[in-house]
């Protein structure tokens, strides 16, 4: 099935920085709760945007999500020692997000998630900047895989982020990531595809529409994860309605129990 | 480009069929401007539904519909004698829907095309029935692109139209379909596909979001066609919007006027 990871605990947004900062629980707390009644699978915590601040910040984030939700966590941060620290508070295996072929990022967490147990977002970035062409990210999805399973990780625990770029830079630029996400989900298979979907709507008007059909159109490429907002009760109706065609939702229960519930509308 | 057959000019529509039966002309030139101004491609006419009336009614139709717009007709009968007439009275090269692999239907069709200058929807079904799949869709298309190509026509020229079915019969159903349009589209390559979209939300609730999201999975396999209703609105902003993300909208200039016409709505 679609792993939805719940995007709205990121410190780099307002109302959560203001809440992190004043130690405001029930703020926190009431997201995370409507994040997972809204059908996120794991919970991300990023803590960076109070620079001197990540890891208690991350303490006090994680101490209070944990008493609230028994979801999965996904730890989002660049930092190794931040991710090592969270690691050890985690009652559950853990996403990380993420590793990438950028030496400076590779190394350390290649390092980092030796020996882990938990599953990890592994971004199509390297030292050369964004890739340019779906065998860009297919290459750097598949030396992302081997450097993986080198160190232990099974596929299913891998998720590719293959970089969504928008479409008002390039008309391209939405069928290379579709073809990339169908030769991942082909050649390697067994690994997930996921990502920040509205990148793909950046500079343009009315960017809900794009990113709902945008996420359809992956859905029937075989992307099987994103990084988005499940209060976006339109969106996750797209994504219902999506994974039932797909065949993910025998005799149309899910799809009818969304109508039912007045969150998918036709 | 998607090719939008509209399909609003069917007798077996109510109101369509009492307009015809009164020869309103002023009902029929006011629909037909309305699909035209949504966007159809083709205006399908199908006269079938007042039995006994057919020729007279197709005669009437197409005599108004061509002193209301330019576009094009698909011409909708099963039977060649009325297809033979309507095409006497065609201004310019027709769509003619259909041909199948059914016996009854396949000889006296195949005759009627040869050396006709139109393009043809070919449906994916035969004595067996409806297929059961991606073989079966796949190998029907082949051999219906055979025999036509045998008999003079151009891949650009056919249509084929996989039959869609519904979802609620059978969690396999989109999947069939969506990977039938794939290989047909790669490896027949050249010819389209199209379709009553429709079919694949018979027996569930809030059609019309199954029906939305099923057009942009379709089109991200590579579905450039569908029998439709243009001025249903929601589902041509849909239609618009994915090929946008297809690349088919250089500086996403369709999509942007779609926005300020208030068309496409986040």
């Amino acid at each position: 099935m679609f792993t939805v990871i719940g995007e709205r605990i990121n410190t780099t947004l307002k109302k959560v920085r203001a809440a992190t900062a004043d130690r405001d629980a029930d703020y926190i707390k009431d997201d995370v709760q409507k994040q997972e009644a809204a059908g996120a699978t794991y919970i991300d915590v990023n803590a960076g945007a109070r620079i001197g601040h990540e890891e208690e910040d991350m303490i006090w984030l994680l101490s209070v999500i944990q008493d609230t939700t028994q979801l999965p966590l996904c730890l989002d941060s660049p930092d190794p020692a931040i991710l090592e620290m969270a690691y050890g508070m985690v009652k559950q295996a853990p996403l990380i997000n993420s590793i990438s072929l950028e030496k400076d990022r590779f190394d350390p967490m290649i390092k980092y998630l030796k020996g882990k147990e938990c599953r990890v977002i592994a971004l199509c970035m390297d030292d050369s900047g964004m890739p340019k062409s779906v065998d860009d990210i297919f290459n750097r999805a598949k030396t992302l895989v081997t450097e993986l399973e080198n160190i232990g990780f099974k596929r299913h625990d891998i998720f590719i982020d293959p970089l969504i770029q928008p479409m008002s830079v390039a008309a391209e630029n939405g069928t290379i990531v579709m073809n990339a996400v169908e030769r991942i989900m082909t050649e390697l298979k067994g690994v997930h595809t996921t990502g920040g979907l509205s990148n793909i709507s950046y500079g343009l008007p009315q960017r809900k529409m794009v990113n709902r059909v945008f996420l359809a159109m992956m859905m029937a490429r075989g992307y099987d994860s994103a990084i988005m907002d499940p209060m976006d009760r339109e969106i996750m109706a797209v994504l219902k309605t999506a994974d039932m065609i797909k065949g993910n939702d025998n005799f149309c229960m899910n799809y009818i129990k969304g109508v039912r519930a007045g969150t998918i509308v036709g």
